[in-house]
């Protein structure tokens, strides 16, 4: 149970705050000052946007650069508004490629014309190679800051051409070994050229039977990769295979989070950036396209509950029992759909398997529904002094519990096949499904042999 | 939208299940030798109960352990009870501390005292110590397979050291500088030692700020701490300070997908390691309490409506429209909650911050309510020709839009406090309060004006 962990670790957010609020902006710019980078990007995650604003103006600018990497665009982009073109360009130097392109990105075009400007020549060429990659594929979340060495040459060269650099760039591991065309030949860890024998060739000691990622790989995929292989870094090639540069873990660790966040927040209708701390009008245009598009689907239900009206009117009690079944269906159906969408995010449910899978899911909501459907009909007996009105709710509670496995399995791989996000679109519609089998099972049964 | 991607990369699972429902064994066994351990966890993970079993016999037993590594709880248990306790004991005797303490775990207790039978005696005793640790803790995750230097030789003399050594262990970028008592006094990164003059002494070269982790520290502490600060290794030390093994990267990788999926399993009353191919009665049972669970409040529900039979029975049109409000109140309810259970996760929400969150849900709920009371008011004007059930409805749900914001931020602060996981109980009493909310706001101020 990871919620229940106190996660401010070192991070005196709480006196942090109070200091803020009593106006103590000396005493919070000290404290900010020997806080990373890192824990003031947690800060600022944590606070009201008011707060955000003061926080930002009492950080060292040394180090803003490095919050700036470590900030969600939701976050990032109100305070890069609130910078000069100059200001921007100037911290926006100081990034890493992939960050560098993701805070661009953000920008709206007017804005990034400006800073784009305000920046020298050098930077302006950089924008424009790290903007030709297109948002969540590989160069995208790809630096340049590879050590490539050539295959000819000997390890002690290459440890006597290291002792010259003096240090490495971050989460390095292996040198790329390229021709002279850059093609990417093989990769030599750091571990081998510390453990061989130094008169040896790069190319006697280099690995080739490596993986390589194209540029234009989906993210997700690639974060798929670095789990399935415990990678640390791994080198990006173009289509002719010349090395473009390397992906490292630590950005593939935020792919790895969104990716298992946005299906649970997709399934409320949530964006995956959705942040904690918004304002509340911008937060509630976004959440009331979700709340009308379930305000048709209840309006559906209650519209298929009109067609029985006068069984409504005859018998009162099928009102009150009216959401039981409804209810059920829905939490079953859900229970299956999350089921079938985790294991589609990591891989498990495929064509091939998703007819076993219906089986077992259809299995299981006959099971439930011989646990639930008795036991319902018990109470209901018993409350209502009924046995036949308990006869009706558990043949529709059985009926809803089935059309819940089924559907929890179908919904999501039909939209999966439309391409359309299942995590977004599946919830509304199974429920949509199991309120109108559930009513119509409930109502129309009670209807036949209640009247 | 990861979830549309075709994530089988480059293994062919329709093909191999293909192969094994025609019975084409020797077919099946040359596709699998030509797989790394990985893919084969991955094929396995995506296969039903039987065809694990007949996948299992046709690997290769020299790599089994290596597929043993990567598979979860679920689907790797049933695999070691059909093995011999003598197999399990070898197989097991190839794998990481933190994946051998894993095995171990995973056994009933029976099995387990077979198998530490059926080892060495090196191997009881490596199990002994790595079952010392407490599951989800540091220590279980650690690996001991750290190289040690000392502060006061020079970086020649380790550079000679490591190429006696041959080869070193996997994701080492550091190593761990400890005094004669094995006390951790600093690391020293690869990178260091190939930059640095190699007459220097450790002592100068090595890194002294580094945060070390204690062996008891909860797991998702540990893997926030990777994330914030971008490690690869990281050393793991007892209360006293002496260094007992390093947790790399690949296995913390695991804990943030896990800990990013409870939430979503959580919520719809899954185990975060729900075997997406579990036998359909294991399932049934272990979802069943859930479903126990919904039918309670659903009849608490029933109940509550109950409460106003007499009114249902004059205005049949009330039962038609009463789950309305209700459902709305439950999905606005459900994207407050899922918002502050993804922000406790990741440590954004606090006490600090707590009432400002209150403030900002509580005016969308009113600005959500503005906006759908208003619609509903006018469809049910005209569906029903009725402007007082309009208004009626429309009261009722502004209040259930209101409360729902307010609840959805209360209940996981409060389930957090009395250290009840928000993210399994949050949405069942989330439900309860909207589904009771929105009945009584709606049939009760029915009953006041229109009866």
């Amino acid at each position: 149970m990871p919620e229940l962990l106190e996660q401010e670790y070192n991070i005196p957010i709480d006196e942090l705050n109070t200091a803020l609020n009593s106006g103590m902006f000396v005493h919070v710019r000290n404290m900010l000052e020997s806080m990373a980078a890192s824990d003031i990007a947690l800060l600022l995650h944590s606070s009201p946007p008011k707060a955000r604003t003061v926080i930002w103006q009492l950080i060292d600018s040394n180090i803003q650069s490095e919050v700036i990497e470590e900030l969600s665009d939701e976050v990032r982009n109100p305070i890069l508004k609130n910078m000069s073109p100059e200001k921007v360009a100037e911290a926006a130097a100081n990034l890493d490629d992939d960050d560098f392109a993701d805070v661009l990105r953000g920008m709206p075009d007017a804005v990034f014309k400006k800073v784009l400007k305000s920046m020298d020549k050098q930077d302006q060429v950089r924008a424009k190679r790290v903007m030709s990659y297109e948002e969540e594929t590989a160069g995208a979340l790809m630096n340049t800051d590879t050590i490539t060495v050539r295959p000819n040459v000997s390890v002690d060269v290459i440890l006597r051409y290291l002792r010259l650099k003096e240090s490495l760039p971050e989460a390095t591991d292996y040198l790329y070994v390229v021709d002279k065309n850059d093609t990417f030949i093989g990769e030599v860890s750091l571990a081998a050229l510390l453990t061989s024998t130094t008169s040896k060739l790069i190319s006697e000691v280099m690995e080739t039977d490596f993986e390589v990622i194209p540029a234009t790989m989906h993210d997700s995929e690639v974060a798929s990769l670095f789990e399935r292989y415990n990678w640390i870094s791994a080198p990006v090639i173009d289509e002719n295979g010349i090395l473009l540069g390397r992906i490292t873990i630590d950005d593939v660790v935020d792919v790895i989070r969104e990716d298992a966040e946005h299906s649970m927040m997709s399934m409320a209708g949530l964006d995956d950036e959705e942040d904690t701390f918004a304002p509340a009008i911008k937060s509630t245009r976004k959440r009331s396209v979700w709340l009308g598009v379930n305000l048709f689907t209840a309006l559906l239900a209650a519209f298929v509950s009109s067609l029985f009206e006068s069984t409504l009117d005859q018998l009162a009690v099928l009102a009150i029992l009216n959401t039981i079944v409804p209810s059920m269906g829905g939490v079953a159906g859900s229970q299956t759909l999350t089921l079938v969408i985790r294991g589609m995010a990591v891989g498990h449910v495929t064509q091939a398997n998703s007819r076993w899978l219906l089986g077992k899911e259809l299995a299981i909501g006959f099971f439930n529904g011989l646990i639930w459907s008795v036991l319902i009909a018990g109470v209901v007996a018993i409350w209502k002094q009924d046995v036949m009105l308990g006869a009706v709710i558990a043949f529709a509670m059985m009926m809803n519990l089935i059309a819940a496995g089924v559907a929890g399995v179908l919904i999501p791989l039909m939209l999966k096949r439309m391409k359309i996000d299942p995590a977004l679109a599946g919830s509304v519609i199974l429920t949509t499904v199991t309120d109108i089998v559930g009513i119509f099972a409930f109502l129309g049964t009670a209807t036949w042999l209640l009247i």
